[in-house]
């Protein structure tokens, strides 16, 4: 994996609370090359006490803040949730690490179906979330993800949410991404779990975003989300859309559609 | 790996100095079921600071305190050691970490050329061995070592020595112990690299230890120290007692032979 592409992944903290986590953070990312640091949190984060982190102050003097994940995931074309599989009902598919990297290198890769620097700024972008050291991911923010992964763990008598440190489970994760970057079976785990339905062209997340804005004001205006509360959930929403697979020519042509629904209950503006 | 397999690998931290990284090393044993710490200090190591860590009490309750490295590693049947690779010349051959592991793995297996219950107690262990958190392991703590791993990391312009935070090391190195447990490739890789020349009952490193002691006593007495003194440091002729690579008979017949020649020199007591 080259620095071209190991650029092209953003790690995004949200709500990490502990300012040695984060350097911690950076500093697992400066040792496998990773640059892109995107925190979200309700208050300023302290990057001060966090740049105590040897050898992470380029990681941390480049690092973004965002108030939301929407935003903080918003040019990304992939977004994977990692999560210690508690006890929590999970929506969304989940993968060991050991089988997920397979497919976030895929992702990260030039297309195959064309070759040469046209495909240098293929817009790829995957960003791979990580909650407060406490809580994890909310249900909310788990819904921007496409599909999740979690490392694997011993299971211990009477624990019940088994979690790892977050500077350690970056750093894990960093790990596979790189441990072997010219693994023979690569091509083939991808072709057997992913390639079912490559998605070419695939859609940023802010455009899915805008997507499922529209979809949940077709719901509301249409009296949907007055007959069918249980359904219409913001993260519910959020996660049928995810699951359509937009692609980057498909997301345009949904938000016609459905801003076209709105024009017609006289709510919206048309094409 | 089952729990009795994860029992037999022993994590060895040879001068850590920062009582949060002992702590966040246990942390990250106890989440991939590891529990054999032990600690290598010329001075009492503050356990009771280390308590904090989360989760990782029992691992803690139980670590053992050496006071050097031959007795941390005394009952392994395999010391692995770890490097950052900076410009230390190192005397051994050195392996990345995904190359590492299937031989780990390998060596805590029941010896596939036997089954049933004799061999769950093979006596076979593992020690992985992680320097300070400022110098890494010193020439003479790699001597102890049959041969090193590292962790493929980022180069950096202008950085000489490249490591990483030691909780995040260990968390990384357990976590590849663990990954795929069934990972098809392990047995090819442990046929390719490893066994041309298994050893099926090896010397643990308390009876290499005892082999060196004596060489080193039969060079002494026979000037071979006086004239060559070059190749007399003591981590050279351990690293020479380890090429051997004694198994479990071989050893105290070489000790033996050995110990007949310091009697015939007048220094020792015939077997």
């Amino acid at each position: 994996m080259d620095l071209d592409v190991q650029d092209r992944v953003v790690v995004v903290l949200v709500r990490a609370r502990n300012p040695g986590n984060i350097g911690a953070v950076a500093r697992a990312m400066h040792d496998f090359g990773f640059r892109r640091l995107r925190v979200v949190n309700e208050f300023p984060v302290p990057f001060e006490a966090a740049k105590s982190a040897v050898d992470a102050s380029a990681v941390l003097a480049e690092a973004e803040e965002f108030a939301c994940v929407a935003e903080a995931v918003g040019d990304c074309t992939l977004v994977v949730g990692t999560t210690a599989v508690g006890e929590r009902d999970l929506q969304h598919e989940l993968k060991l690490l050991a089988e997920a990297a397979p497919l976030l290198r895929a992702e990260l890769q030039p297309d195959p179906a064309h070759d040469g620097k046209e495909h240098c700024d293929s817009g790829r972008r995957v960003a791979l979330l990580f909650g407060s050291e406490k809580t994890g991911l909310s249900n909310d923010e788990l819904s921007h993800c496409d599909w999740l992964l979690t490392i694997p763990m011993q299971q211990h008598d009477g624990v019940r949410h088994p979690s790892m440190n977050l500077g350690q489970a970056v750093a894990v994760c960093l790990y596979e991404l790189v441990r072997a970057p010219q693994s023979p079976q690569d091509p083939q785990a991808y072709s057997n779990e992913a390639a079912a339905e490559p998605i070419l062209n695939p859609a940023t997340a802010a455009n899915l975003e805008r997507v499922t804005a529209l979809l949940n004001e077709v719901m509301a205006q249409t009296g949907y989300t007055r007959r069918h509360a249980a359904n219409c959930d913001p993260a519910h929403v959020r996660r049928l859309v995810r699951r359509l697979g937009a692609d980057a020519v498909d997301a345009p042509v949904w938000m016609g559609i459905l801003r076209q629904v709105l024009w017609k209950l006289g709510v919206g503006r048309q094409e």
